[in-house]
């Protein structure tokens, strides 16, 4: 399996899109840490502190020129990949140039300047497909802003709603995360350029017009002041990646249960040989929900790590930084396998109104307890009335009788109106405003997204 | 100790301030319950769903009347203290009122917005706290602007810096924590008003009016759909109070460090009585670094489970909010101490520079290798020049000559002018601007943080 | 609510037992405080090194005369409740003994045999209350081993099984957890006695005879060499703890499902009062569940906290021993409500046994058509038979009809005996010997566990 | 880097051993699900319910001719690898044999089987590695026994000690998670065989017979009961590899310390090319602290995950099965590459014992403060011993002059023989026969550990 089962050729199509493996492999990371470094060295060019000639230099060495195991065996030795990089990279720049290359610049700073190219591009990935969930989730609560479902608390049937308000609360539950990408985002895609104590010393009194540039040239935002110690927006990508996939854990979790044999209100799309048992012919399990929540539990123990790194001593520390290469790029293809699982979801969700209908037959009127509550109460007070129902609830269970009948056999009720208590208008007519304020929520949250 | 060390009457002290003790007691807690019930009062007397007097009659009953213990011996019973807590309630009220107490809400309605009541307070301290935090660090980064100080990598010395720069690194991180408050406080500060699954059914049409009077009647946000299942906001709240307490861990690590025996460059404030030891006189413990921390140790795993509640199932989960009960206002408690603490640090640090000076000059010039080496860069190339200083940084460990005395004896090198390599100034000038902008940043934040 | 749920006057009495809490009040710690140095001085009396009057007069020092709040303004001074305890507890000695308190020991020496002595008052508490879970369970799986039920898999019905078997499987997974307190408790259960850094100089040749006197007194373990900063056992402690709650919360899982409207196989015990809810008069929510899978969603985090504390650095760190105080003793309040509301279930939850039939036949005999497919096989072939019943299951799906009539009406299957797929006899017998086997297993273990 | 830095070509070779990645390959797994496979045809052979040709046919199908990019694609498609494996073996058994393949298996069962069998693989070599590791801090510590050094308490001088000492100390941390490991194994190396639901209900009576079998042919333990959700033995495993990462977290924690420039007591092993700067000519990191704290940090979070999947729903959950595979492989991957390094470090720690001298001498006597205060004791009490050697301490630190001499200048004590006190001998004296047992405690272990 690899030892990370989203890295494994045989279980990593389950877990992770390829597009995101792309962001995140070896040669993309070899890549944009030669971008980085050409960016440095034309904007030192321009300030005549390396000739003009390298950054074209550096251009032309291609990533895929570079044996990312070669590099592996002496990163091994050397504790960093940068020091095996730039003796590399050199060995395929001309003579002349070898000396310039990588100037003032410190390990630390190509590793995380190339991680932020790295992550703009995954963002980016994240984006489309947050795009994708969002656009499916509002077709859908739009969709069944009527349509009548039972709402479960504790595990039990509560009152009844829409299941177009089932799945405006997903929809906002991730226009929530979404909302946070335009704030996290320059954040977190900044450059780094701090040299060995994070002063950038070695370049003098060109120091800052050189970072601001570099950054600059890379489409990153520039830093106030080095960031090698100063971790808050990796570990803040982390929390918001865990996070998001909490959310979608949350439509994850809901949908399994609607889609259980006993509820049966939903299913996953149907895909040819999804969801198949090797045992059980008749069997389709929810393969959407499985990666999902396996996604999320995955994720939480990652922003532990990039909470500590957050700790890191002085101008490195011993350890901390390394902990964040095992931690946020697992999150992103996390992330990327859940995402594509929810937007499947948000798409092709098989949706059973009549099901839903005879789910909140179910319990025979139980389902309306609350309302019938609330039409006693102005004869018996609310105590007493909640009281009552109560009382008459153990009926239903017992003798199988619905509630309504159980009341109306009650002389002293002959003169309530019970049957609009029965009535599902009302819980309807109650879920279609906050449908549509989620709705507009989502598309206000989506207009913004689709603008970064 | 009582479970939690933060809640002890003989630890709590050391680990929270009294004044977010009081933010959360169970008293605060039954006073913005009342707060709650009485602003749902009052909107709905508003529409005429009550009657006029029931808000006053909640305002009479006073917090203090309600005995917590007896609650809890109830709360044991029914899985949530708001049902003894109505009821408790209710015999306090005229007869005639009882019945319209606690119309429409559900037990999470009053117990979130509740806690978003006491989480207003609660921030209101942090606010403050992180003010004084970064007014004291401002100070430090300001007065130590051009102090020169041992900037260290992996524990070892690596290149000066100065002493400015290192807070202002803080300061920094400090500031990217504070900097998202205005961000996250609205999306934390909200109202909750659902009703028993999130429709506010009961309240017919009425359900949205009332939802958003009784929002603006508390200063709350409204919510474009019920939260009692989407928990976004509490979980980014938990991740922002670890980072920060992250960010404060930061400064405690550097800060112990530099407080070491060996490099004794700065000290805790000196406190009467505080750091001793029991067995050893001459000791002086960081009292402060180590209750920080702590905190952040403790405060990584309440993120976890706040992760876990965003999973929460349906409109009501078995576990996950209660979860949440265990979590967020430990956060809380854990940040108050660790702000505390980090602001006698920030305003109180005694630093040694004279000290700062004696570690510079501890390595005989090695820290300057990498200066030197790039005096050297253009006549021997930068290989070669990095080759040469790493020889002689090994000719330095072995004899105990000075790193500059030994490349002076290299005849190959006699026209080099070496001194300048060796000159502090231009550590010290390139720290300069980046405590500037980092002290420029700072202050934005903190002005942004006054306003709010 | 306080910082911790855990500690509420409102909220605690539902998340932990009064006995537990007991273990860990304040007063408990001082006396345990006070114990360990009784014993601590009995012992080096016996050796001359102290006055034989100094063990009793700190055994008549009681821990209620101590003023916790008091000590503990104190403790926030000093960093740790050491300095101001020796202090008040000299103030009560005769003048001429108070030389002699405390003699060699260090702060953490007492606190952490204090702790210890706690935490095998708790583990007493734990053991007794995992014994009635083990029968509770024990006798549940007996008295269903023959009650057929529906097997999961994924939310979708798989196969049947008896629901003895269900619980068999709780069991031995309370069982996993319960045969490895044996080994647990005698690493966990040593006394701690090393001087300032742990090799108890102060005490010359005498060191290691007063610390394994020392723990002999107090009938705890000796160790190799100070624990100080070894802290193994108290990871151990906690990833144990935060185990045992997630057995409890694999029961807990099943129960909430198994309880839900829609399942309805069984219901959580009836208490009077319990599980009401404010809104809905109908409701009976599983409170003993949300208890339980609260504590294992908060225990997890904890665990972080514990495996933070191994890498405590040279003989003290600077805050991860203090880090542990917020997560240990957490740890066994959650898991004493955990196993008290674990041993309601397994003693009291109500089965439902014709509802388990019912809900076998709820999908026509799909769920037979594993079996199914066995007895189509040897003419199929296994592939094919598997695809013939995964037809037919859509056929049952469509039209409603019952899969072994649809399979009936296959001509090519006329002479294939196919009642016998479809009957829950051979799924009954095969659960039974691993029912009977995980109750020898659970036996063996429940023995052991009464000889602790 | 592909998203888990320890299987990337570029970093991995850093994290993790060639043994163990070899352990986890796709390969390895696909293997072992083909001895599983085979394994179980072996018994069913012998009971007659599969041919005999069946085992044989198996065996001679190679992992290597499998495809494991290919069976990916189908993964991804069916949620679990077990369906497309057992189609692209049966392609390659002979016709008549396919029918009888995986009879009775469920895919569960031939992945955790398969997975128990690299676990043990995984065991041997970290066994092997916990032997090298133990063998170098027990020559270590015994070598340094008598080695005086400085004992540090919250990052301050405290009193002295000897460094073989602290080696025990680290021995004996190491020593306590292999302890464990004899108790482990047999927990986590058991067989799985339950069929869909656990019962093994397509074997019939042969069930029990068969699991017995099957776990028996391949080494492995057999379970009283299905382990399909019940999941505390990789929970125990998940938080065993953490703490044992957090062991050598410890050592790795204090040699950085120690070797960190101002102490410099010790260095990590001379390696050319090792711990290199890019930037800094004279850097030497400590790369094995490094790569040993980073595997601490993203252990963590990996128990967090186990501990979750311990609540799996029912017969198998949605998601937290798989979840496990996100888990605990990496585990075993960081414990290697921790492992690797921790060996390193114990076989080749450089220690500079005038250093550790040197550093004793630092404080001007001030390490001595404690036995100078039990001498004064006897003379002015202990209160006012400790007062007075504070006092003391204050001067030494104001004027530089040792503390000794400070304290003969107080022609009250001028009668009190302070040059006892002074003496390190005691000191050193009093670690060896903690040194001793802490050794002999190890050695026990050892052997043990040799056995298994």
């Amino acid at each position: 399996m690899t030892f990370s089962a989203v890295d494994s050729a045989l279980l990593g199509p389950l877990f992770a899109t390829a597009a995101m493996r792309a962001a995140f492999s070896d040669q993309a990371r070899l890549a944009a840490m030669l971008e980085a470094e050409a960016a440095l060295a034309r904007v030192q060019a321009r300030l005549g502190l390396v000739p003009d000639a390298l950054a074209p230099a550096i251009e032309a060495v291609h990533a895929d020129s570079l044996d990312a195991a070669a590099l592996g065996t002496q990163t091994a030795l050397s504790g960093v990949p940068t020091i095996p990089f730039v003796r590399a990279v050199q060995a395929r720049l001309p003579k002349e140039l070898e000396r310039s290359f990588h100037k003032g610049a410190t390990t630390q700073d190509i590793l995380d300047t190339a991680l932020a190219l790295q992550m703009r591009a995954a963002l980016a990935l994240i984006t489309a497909d947050l795009g994708t969930v969002m656009d499916g989730l509002a077709g859908l609560a739009a969709g069944h802003r009527a349509t009548p479902c039972v709402g479960r608390t504790y595990g039990q049937h509560a009152a009844p709603l829409t299941f177009g308000f089932k799945v405006a609360v997903w929809l906002s539950g991730v226009a929530d995360l979404a909302e946070r990408l335009p704030e996290l985002r320059p954040r977190l895609l900044v450059a780094s350029l701090g040299g060995p104590v994070g002063t950038l010393a070695g370049l003098g009194e060109h120091g800052p017009a050189v970072a601001d540039g570099f950054a600059q040239a890379l489409g990153l935002g520039a830093v106030p002041i080095a960031w090698h110690t100063r971790r808050a927006g990796m570990a803040e990508a982390g929390a918001w990646l865990a996070a998001l996939m909490g959310a979608l854990a949350k439509m994850a979790t809901d949908v399994a249960n609607l889609a259980s044999t006993e509820v049966a209100e939903v299913a996953e799309p149907w895909v040819p040989g999804r969801g198949g048992s090797s045992a059980m012919p008749h069997k389709r399990n929810p393969v959407s929900c499985t990666v999902i929540l396996a996604a999320a539990s995955a994720a939480k123990g990652h922003v532990t790590t990039l909470l500590d790194a957050m700790a890191s001593a002085h101008e490195r520390p011993v350890g901390l930084w390394h902990a964040e290469w095992h931690a946020l790029p697992s999150l992103f293809g996390l992330a990327s396998g859940a995402l594509h699982e929810a937007a499947s979801l948000a798409q092709g969700l098989v949706v059973d109104a009549p099901r839903m209908r005879a789910n909140i037959e179910q319990t025979r009127g139980l389902l309306f307890a609350d309302a019938a509550a609330a039409r006693l109460s102005p004869r018996l007070g609310r105590e007493a009335a909640h009281a009552r129902v109560e009382q008459a609830a153990g009926e239903v269970r017992r003798t199988g009788d619905a509630l309504q009948a159980v009341l109306a056999r009650d002389p002293a009720l002959h003169d309530v109106d019970l049957a609009a208590a029965f009535d599902l208008g009302p819980a309807i007519a109650a879920a279609g405003p906050w449908v549509d304020r989620a709705l507009d929520h989502a598309a206000a949250v989506r207009k913004t997204l689709a603008g970064t």
